[in-house]
């Protein structure tokens, strides 16, 4: 323990990776606490949001290279340790896809190789404009496999290959322009400016904000056809519920609705 | 009948929806008559492009919430009135994708929900400088699913994302950037902009704009290697025809074609 | 021969279209002639980058409208010879995607239809900024079915709809920004621009970029599990070569890596 914090402010969990003498790399501990915190906060009704941030000078800056080298000392140079250190990364970022509240990643310094991929992975990303951001593995000669499962579902496929096989920075205004994150804004306003986005969406319905995170990602993958059939069914199971009842109530009557779920 | 009004000229079809003061809500009736229309029109040899607009201060606010809120007293709290209600929109926004002439929404206002599930559902769409746009559905406790299957196919996932979980609006400037729209023009110049743009389709030989405008969505949801068999398929097709013989042929003696098909 | 000239320099192979007076139509030899250049490069170890580049005042201007003309005197009107023909051509655009170098298209002039679909097809495309990209087609009731299948996965489908249907021209500023290309540079720059994108790329460890290439579009028609079970697997394989071993070696040694595949 001690690599990640957890504090709770108005229905806000706020991670804080801090091993910041690594730069926050996804170490076997740090990927251990991220998997638990996040199935921690799935199962937390009081918890309508996350904001995941990094201590020190970087947001993240990947996989955790000295103890992936102690890994080869295995007797099969490492392949077993390889294979699950990635399947439990793997799991660690489809979790934070899977759980029911959104994830906000607040960047700042450096986002690289699986820490760009965390960024791509997160469902929104605020970051400070002095944020740098690349997938530079293939400098190392460690293409950017995994990482690249996000970023290409984040950003046109051609600016993500320049990324891979370059390994060349991007600075955030370029990031935001292409679809990697949402917003850039001064550095010393990035937790002001994340909170207020994590608190403006912790404001709904948590439900509805639930069922609709999960219905996102779902019918995405779907042909058009099957996408509406399904989120279909989302719309006429949140019509049901009481508090969607009285939050239209609200509307039409104009006046604020007065939720259970809140 | 009237809450949509046709007028065509020039093998244009105008579509106006005509119930500013309920801001042009997908009720029963225009669901039944906007999908009346587009089967006509479909069926229809003399139109070649569509223009979907609304009446009064808003090009179209969603889903008719009173009405949906009748839908409750039936026994079953609404139930099977909501699945039929969604099922009958999803078949109007497929329609509108599947029938051959391409549809431009000349949108102007707000478009909200449902609304802009509309316009990112329409082919092509022009806005006024001042329209506004959102999926708003959040604020009342009604997730906007079945909008965001339209527009999560328009826009990069963070912002569709942003959207649909703050339920804030996006200007007509940053709508254009994030390619839910073609084109933003000043107000009192968006009938004429979005007629030019309707006119210039129009002018093309009708039936390669038909074949090419199915095959453009079909291709889309298949690998690569079958989008190309696929479309390789409907190449042949187009080629064989005499239009086209003629068009070729005028373009390489450098002539005007004289097209049958228009 | 004689319609693509190639010149090998410090592991980049540059491929030169040079029909000119054709626009470097791709012809029936055209295309034989770039298969057979691909395939060759695919299969040598000395290239690690490919750039593609026109001689003239166009990069390409798509198919041969001439010969596909003469095409027509076959007893079947020619379906036969245009079956064989957007065959070849898939095959040849898929051909750019499958092998594993990164293909670089260097652009000038106009990019038109099957010219536009190669610059959408190559990994990464840098152009002149007086270039004019076109799917226009449609402007002779030839629709550009089989283009769009690459245009469509690089940009925005409503732009891509636009300029698929209106036959419009976009500059090569607006192609940047809709993803099209990778880079905007004075024409006077083009070629040492293009030059030095090609020799970062082929100065990283060949077989990274290469297993990586391999990788981004497998994964990118998979479904999100399956594709981090793959990109999973490929990372493993690359942690166990010796040379990307000594690349994290020499990285936390903070010293140059020594490559054998370099």
């Amino acid at each position: 323990m001690g690599n990640l914090e957890r504090r709770d402010a108005n229905a806000v969990a706020y991670l804080t990776m801090n091993a910041p003498e690594r730069l926050n790399a996804l170490s076997d501990e740090m990927l251990a606490e991220l998997q638990s915190a996040f199935d921690e906060i799935a199962r937390d009704q009081s918890v309508r949001t996350v904001v995941l941030s990094g201590e020190g000078k970087a947001f993240c800056a990947g996989h955790d290279l000295k103890q992936m080298t102690q890994g080869r000392q295995a007797e099969d140079g490492g392949k077993a340790y390889f294979k699950a250190l990635f399947t439990r990364c793997a799991t660690m970022m489809q979790t934070i896809q899977r759980m029911p509240q959104p994830v906000i990643a607040q960047v700042h310094g450096i986002a690289t190789a699986a820490g760009c991929q965390l960024v791509a992975t997160c469902d929104m990303a605020v970051a400070a404009d002095n944020t740098r951001f690349g997938v530079n593995g293939v400098n190392i000669g460690l293409f950017c496999s995994t990482p690249m499962v996000a970023l290409s579902r984040n950003i046109p496929r051609k600016q993500a290959f320049e990324m891979l096989t370059t390994g060349a920075f991007i600075d955030a205004h370029r990031a935001c322009g292409l679809g990697l994150i949402n917003r850039v804004v001064p550095a010393d306003s990035l937790a002001q400016s994340t909170t207020e986005l994590a608190e403006t969406v912790a404001g709904k319905l948590g439900a509805a904000v639930k069922i609709g995170k999960q219905a996102f990602y779902e019918q995405l993958q779907k042909p058009l056809d099957e996408a509406y059939d399904y989120t279909g069914d989302v719309m006429v199971q949140n019509m049901l519920w009481r508090d969607t009842e009285e939050g239209i109530a609200a509307f039409l009557e104009k006046r604020p609705p007065e939720w259970s779920d809140q």
